[in-house]
């Protein structure tokens, strides 16, 4: 069998305490990244203990990982109440809601900052606009709420006009978030790329997960600058069925999918794709949480068998 | 046929500039709310004019309408993917992201504050879970996103938990927003009442509208302190059709419904509402948004026939 051409290194990215008490990723896993510039990212507990902070927000911190795509596909013999959901979340991964600052006023009286800067703002909507154009989608829809939030939405919301102007072959909408909500829970298929603010994209990225299967079934990737990214599954570690040979790697496995194609290894990519997906579609070998009764490993083993036939 | 005892005055409260060029609700408007504390308002176009005010948020803030209520239940016969969905969206509806306090820092880069207080935070609370007790509602989630606003959806999530102390017989839950919009397309029915913040609750009251057939048939209050309160339909006047006698007047009778019982008139209430479903389920005289060929006028001619029955 022809065998994908990646060396791969294991690294813990679990928390240290550093240099002043500052939460950091183990130097190890920093050269690691810095060097091959990919990783793929196991499922993390958070917060793993008290006082340690978030690992997906550390890690989006400290490689700048500014993008966060998710393709949410229909997979076809998965169930849902949806059919033929074809959309991509883009979501601003470095601001926002998630500025982290916040103060007590006076007592009993807390604000919390979200801060939009027009870099990060116009950086995440040329992500969105060249996505699309590079993965032959038509539209780009801006999500915002800026007739409340007049500056910073607003602020988003230019940015994405003025980089749209430079992609007329891409058709550009605006929408409010909460019609979007509404919208996408009544006819998801009316939905393309969609490139939001941070909050928003978390919001909806998960409500989209869950029209096709929930995050069992949906990859995610995280890009940065200079062709620097890590994907990863969305859901938990799932402690309750540890070591049993239960898990659904679909999502991990679609992620790195994801991965192949942003390292420009298509063929690998597509074929592990088909594998996976005819193997949910046959029915026969599937996980649990996917309406069958097989192990992890037989499921996995069904797909492996299915990308060599593919060879 | 026996007349709920309702005097009705009719004001239009579209915002007109008063002293020092603030923007107001006109003072015969506010003089017949201020002393019959109830209102039912139609749909209103927002903003009406550019630098006009969004008369929402303007009747919100002059009445100091602290709850958003919003009832979701599937209607019998009016097919969406999902069946028996029965919830309440208890949004609080005067601070959060919409305190409309922005600021440029530098150029490039804005701040919009999200302001919590405990006295709000306790106060949607408290009316949650009153509501759930009145209503025979057995349990209250609190939706949040305390892991990344700590101080801020922390304030609101800790005033959620203490007030939770004082109602031992209603079931008590936390769960992050990206989790309930998961949850939410995938069961809806795991859920009964929901509290959160103003923004949270602008996005999930438009999901849940969605799952049971959007805004034309969505009800909602406002609820301010010593009982005023304003109802109305929350969708738009769908200028599109204006004069046609097109629209669906669902929403805003089921808004009176919401009304009525909010004055204790609950027959009354009960009445149409029975009477309104039973057309719905009954399909042969229907709008056209709710797949039918009617007029309004025919519609609600066959449900104020059935009102009439029923007495
Ligand atoms: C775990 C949490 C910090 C995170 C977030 O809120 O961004 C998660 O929900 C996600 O979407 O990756
Ligand atoms: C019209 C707009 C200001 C309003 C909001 O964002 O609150 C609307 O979406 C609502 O839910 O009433």
């Amino acid at each position: 069998m022809d065998i994908a051409p990646i060396r791969w290194e294991e690294r813990n990215v679990t928390a240290i305490k550093g240099p002043g008490g500052r939460w950091m990723i183990p130097p190890d896993a920093k050269e690691s990244m810095d060097r091959s510039k990919i990783g793929l990212k196991g499922p993390l507990k958070t917060p793993i203990a008290a006082g340690h902070p978030s690992m997906n927000l550390l890690l989006r911190k400290t490689f700048d990982l500014y993008a966060n795509v998710r393709p949410c596909i229909s997979i076809e013999g998965y169930k849902t109440p949806y059919t033929d959901v074809n959309l991509v979340t883009i979501r601003e991964n470095t601001e926002g809601e998630y500025s982290g600052i916040e103060h007590v006023i006076v007592d009993g009286v807390v604000q919390s900052i979200k801060l939009i800067t027009e870099n990060a703002s116009r950086r995440i909507a040329e992500y969105a606009f060249e996505y699309a154009r590079n993965n032959q989608r038509s539209s780009v829809t801006a999500v915002h709420k800026a007739n409340i939030m007049r500056m910073s939405d607003g602020l988003f919301l230019r940015k994405c006009r003025e980089v749209a102007e430079n992609y007329k072959d891409v058709k550009f909408t605006e929408m409010y978030l909460d019609t979007v909500c509404l919208n996408m829970v009544q006819d998801p298929t009316q939905f393309d790329v969609l490139v939001m603010p941070n909050l928003y994209g978390d919001i909806l990225s998960d409500l989209c997960a869950g029209l096709i299967g929930g995050l069992g079934v949906t990859p995610s990737g995280n890009i940065g600058a200079n062709g620097v990214a890590i994907f990863e599954s969305v859901h938990g570690t799932a402690p309750d069925i540890a070591g049993m040979d239960l898990a659904n790697p679909t999502a991990l496995l679609l992620s790195a999918v994801m991965m192949l194609r942003h390292m420009g290894l298509h063929d690998y990519g597509n074929k592990i794709q088909t594998a996976c997906f005819d193997t949910i579609r046959d029915k026969k070998v599937l996980t649990k949480d996917l309406g069958g009764n097989s192990k992890c490993s037989e499921f996995t083993a069904d797909i492996c068998r299915r990308v060599q036939d593919l060879d």
